[in-house]
């Protein structure tokens, strides 16, 4: 059985080499990155086993992102397209220092996934998991992908597959007003939440302290869980009535994209696995620490490594 | 005063190292690459004052390919795009060998020159020049384009600019008899029309010997000059009735692309330059020869490498 | 349903840049490489449902050639090792050029699989495929892998599994006589012999023109199939009696490790696709012809490539 | 009109990767650098029409230089020599890390800029220029160049161009002592002098707070104005009596080279563009600090970027 | 005449790029690490006539350390095995980040040196050092080596060369318990006994303050020197009765594998060359600090670099 | 006992990727090469006891080449020069590939050889030789090495040691008239002489078949032996009244540059080792083809692959 289906868009992620700008490089490293897939990885990784659905054109690039990926131990439910008709999303990664920020260009505009539809893809994925995961990127693409979302949620639910889903606001994409009633139309077919406490803000107008806002959430949409977010500052989870806080685990930041699908990723394997939510917040968390240190938007780790930095007892050098 | 000016697309070109396939890469090298831009390259390198004119986004990928034309010496007119509203094609370049061709994937759907239309650009620098270069790249890419490029070569004719034009038929961007309509509707303002032997047979069904072809193009519509075009087998003139014919130079190939530009570029750089036409077919072919020994789209040379393999005097090492 | 299984040791493979040699090397490039994989691969890429079975260290470096396999959609079924007990095998490849060969140092000694007994192998595997391969280089590597290979044959021969074997000596690891013995145990539990020209000569005495050696060995040891290799010269095969040749495409050779493993692959997967012979070594062959075209052990081709080359309409650049 | 012109010289500066020693490395990158360009480069990036005159030999490696400034739209004015009778000055630079200082060594002596004379460079650019920049590494190449930099001073001033002047003291290249009579024979000459807190106290012997040195060379020397800079400790003017004080913005250093030229040429470019001195204080600032997280000599930036800066609202990942 | 001697198995170093994982890399950065070779590396740098013995295969990887360690000034007595029969060790590393661990992975098992004996190295180089230095990783290896180990050591002090030795413990080689056993065997043959603080601790069971620590060992094992390395916290060594401490350096860390050996070579060299017990320590100190700066095991140094650490007048840029 | 002892200037290598022009380059690969060292390299490589004297700046430039030299096996005799007063040649190398030939500009005036005076260089080492080389460039550096390379190779006739020398001749360091006088000013000290037939002809007018100009060479200058190279052709000695014909072996061409050098250090490598004139000319000969193979000035070669090139059994894979 599946434990975790993903849907939503991956991307080419072209990144020039450290302290070179994307305005003179020579040359751009290539990997996988889109939240979905990212949170497929990671929780493969960490033992789950994982199903990634998407579109694509049916081309090197296509076929580069699913052997990425599979590499990795998820299986993936592709749409194939007509290489000829349809593009693939890629986008350009700058990395940044202070006091300048790090660049993301997208360049992701009709991209294959935005015209897929529920007929396309294996919905018995959806109907066998435990869980499935998207984010609020992919209703954000297109109308089709709106509505291909909810469907997919529906269909979930109905099968009793627990829904889960990250907020993950992207102001290129459409206004805080639109993703609002993007999110609202979602929200009834989700189950557990997960909200940067910035997109809380942004686009839901839910501020104040972290569990306000999250009490808020559940109450008012009757999620049964809901975590939010607070980057360096933690997470917050609120789930069943009960409230549970997790630090961070500090780290050495090598590439900060990809920090929160990790986080989720970490999470949901766990749960998956029968932790119960406070265990799977701090596994999270944990997987999110560990991948800052990892170049490219994957988590690219081992349950062990995860475990011990639960356990507190990593660093130094084993030999 | 400007010699040659040159009107199109401009893409980034991205491509593996040698021996990697593009499903598999880590890696992509970044250069410029776009027929146009590579004839004004080309021609400026051989002296030439030349400007390109484009509609990019600004964005760093925009100003990265204004950068490096510029590094060559090339002026450019640039009517620049809202980056968030646009983007910027590019292309996959994936090096060959027998039995495998070199394959190419283009990503050009809604380049930011596909609205580009006569008011953005400095139509000031079509009037000055003597001569206006474009190729039947431009007009394919949308109906906007082809308008365009039908006002600039009539711009550039009532203002005495010497028309020069490639066919450059790309099959994946029109058919045939597209591409025969588009270029029939543009012929009455050109003056030197240069054709690949296989694209006037394949669009303009033209076949035949090359003196054949080029004579029936040059009475049809009432050219100037027809240079056909052969690949490894030279070149063919037909200039105010005159024939002249152009062998190739021999040339250890690491990189055919832009052999033809190359050749475009050296051929008008000579006549602007004062050439005749056999000279200037000479100085094309000997800059498509050099073209050949050096990686990305763009014929890195001087005036006197192109003048040493006319003179046939180059090879070995000199120190 | 699978349609190949194969079972073998995969390496490292670490190779540093053209040009440069092994003994002075800052930089290794890092593939994986082994004949048994090798084939799986090709045979995977080409649409054919594959698995390949081994024995590793359960450490960043099994799962690497574990991860760099499912990429190209091979199943993996691994007796995962103490990764502190064991080690995995590397070897070391620098490109030649005359007067100078290619060279290939192994370090395999000891290597995780040359443990490995049926018992910790996913014997069911091999039981319900269509296609059970493995080559003369298993045997070779311990006595414990003799006996598993053995093993392994016969329980696929039992369960209607067919079996292939390619001779692949290793001069390196036993004599002619030590070879000899070990493939003539297993022969009579082999139905399709793979047997390069040069290999039959020096092991198996058999000398004279490659229809010769391929009846003698079918009438010997009454193999359903014997296709005796002849590196640029093509192949023979006689099956059922009759006799069918193919020649060689063309090729640019970039890189001939891993050639002759391409043509197994590319053969057994049309042959489980319902291929006849001739078809089958068609397409083996141009397989292997695109493998020259590629840096690494594996055949990273398409379907539709290897159609393209068969169908003898490849090379010029698409675009 | 042009804006900014500067004269100096600029090398090719050669560097091995991070962690490496020069004395051990296989590969070198390759930048352009020198004091007099990089302040060019800045100001044209800010959008300052800028120019850049200097000697160089005719020779690839002279086109390298030009093609590199060229294609951040500076304009360059060069007196070509003859390749075979000169050379380029170069520069190694090995990044450092405590306690290992960042070594530079420098190959420069008899480069092909210290016999430049004021005949051989367009000298009309300095008449035309609002601002002509040049540093004191300038007049320590060479006595001719000493005489050169004296001329081109008078002539910018004779014509109504504001002149500005680094001291950019180089222990290698000449004495304190040597350095202050260079200095003081073109004082005269001198607008706005930029003057590291350490170059005023080791060769002109001026200690003391920064307000005092500031204003003691401004009566001294007439300057109308008179920026002290002080590296992490900020900077500070004096310009017609009044005094300006301004902080650094806090930055990740990834290259430190360049970053006082940095804060020149956004100083410069600020000016030019109609901001006080105060605005201009800020804008070097933020351009110096930008500066830090690039590799090499330049300040690849964006006015928006240096605005962002200014306005304190960096940082983060914009997506 | 030779004034160090040391004596150990040398590896290949096989390293992926920072923030890559050994899991995923493509690439490995090669060169040579081993302690013994780093010691007596680091010593030559700084002046010391210093020899490595070992036993190497006689293939391109032995020749690659070889003319590693040439190329700083060591030389080197091997004895050459037959390629076909032996092996190198390798060893794989990770770099790390909090808080991931940097992770090593050894390959080094049945390597050739493992089988040397007294009578395959040069001996007579043991004889006429000044300085003859091991470590307990060269015991740990074989029970050959253990053997030999004790022999060299014998030889050396029957011939008057003093005995140098650092119990590096290592986990994966042996238990504590092993290591006591084989350390207190060679103690009676050793002058100069370096232990960090943790060894000390583990294997020995000595715990408390540094100086009971030496001051214990000292007096138990009749060594002339102790010295105890405490990694950030400094150094402490009891000579002759007295305690010398040596603080650390301020570094910034690039690659801390090797700064114990570098330590201890610095420490040597200026032993030999006739520095007292502080001053030694504090060149070991310095030595140890730059190579933090450095990539790699070595500590690619020069005597005046290290004297300006100690003498505390480094960092900045000189140019 | 030395076998060789080599003089003459060694310089920085640096070259731009295949495919990339000079011009344009972001990198560049750093090896050391100089007709000279590359000689003692090969003879060191192939067996001989070798020494390279010099003079090198007192630099990480000048260290870098002493220890990729000693990398080897070559010893060195070096005349340290202060780095501030002096530099170090560097020359940059643009591969080619027709019409384009190979490019190699020269830096090298005012290298710290070129006051190189017999004081400073240890001349015990020459005495003590069986074999000194110089080539034609060294005398052309400079009138104090004109004087040098007279006194050394004197010094070595004087105490019985053979002098060997190449033509070598470098239209960029001086006149075929002013080379003649140059050569003819040494000839008395020399016995072996290396001349390729173009310098025989361009420097010494000496034209016709090879016999004709070594035995008119031999006759006039009383040389024990004279070898005319011939490039592709292959060579043609006169020893002591005899003529010897070698030919070339077949080889891919990587790297063309050093290919001379090697076959002179191939030739004496087997001189010194009691090889005939034939035999030397064959490892010569076979030094060269492999040097082709390889990337830089070097020979990286073992004598076991030299002994199969002349033994003829090169080629293939051997695994």
């Amino acid at each position: 059985m599946t434990d975790i289906v993903s849907f939503g868009e991956t991307m080419l992620r072209l990144s020039p080499p450290r302290g070179e700008r994307l305005e003179r490089t020579r040359e751009l490293d290539v990997q996988a990155g889109g939240a979905e897939s990212n949170v497929a990885v990671a929780a493969a990784r960490l033992g789950a086993n994982s199903v990634w659905l998407s579109k694509l054109p049916e081309s090197p690039l296509g076929r580069r992102l699913v052997s990425e990926l599979r590499s990795h131990g998820v299986r993936t439910g592709i749409a194939w397209d007509d290489a000829d008709e349809t593009r693939l999303g890629t986008y350009y990664l700058e990395h940044g220092g202070r006091p300048r920020g790090t660049n993301v260009i997208y360049d992701r505009a009709d991209a294959a996934i935005t015209t897929a539809t529920p007929e396309e893809l294996p919905k018995a994925a959806v109907r066998d998991a435990e869980v499935f995961y998207t984010s609020g990127i992919t209703p954000a693409l297109s109308e089709t992908l709106a509505e291909t979302t909810a469907t997919l949620l529906q269909t979930a639910r109905e099968n009793g597959t627990t829904t889960a889903f990250d907020l993950n606001y992207r102001s290129k994409l459409w206004t805080p007003e639109e993703a609002k009633a993007g999110y609202e139309a979602l929200f009834p077919h989700i189950d557990v939440l997960v909200a940067a406490e910035r997109d809380a803000a942004t686009c839901l107008g839910r501020t104040g302290d972290p569990e306000t806002v999250a009490r808020g959430l559940a109450d008012d949409f009757d999620f049964e869980t809901v975590v939010v977010t607070r980057s360096e500052r933690g997470s917050l989870a609120v789930s069943d009535g009960q409230v549970y806080e997790q630090g961070v685990y500090a780290a050495d930041t090598y590439d900060a994209i990809g920090t929160g699908d990790a986080f989720v990723g970490g999470f949901l394997a766990k749960r998956v696995d029968g932790g119960n939510v406070p265990e799977s917040l701090a596994y999270g968390a944990a997987t999110a620490s560990l991948k800052r240190t990892i170049d490219g938007d994957l988590a690219v780790v081992t349950p062990e490594e995860v475990a011990s930095v639960v356990g507190d007892d990593a660093g130094g050098i084993s030999r």
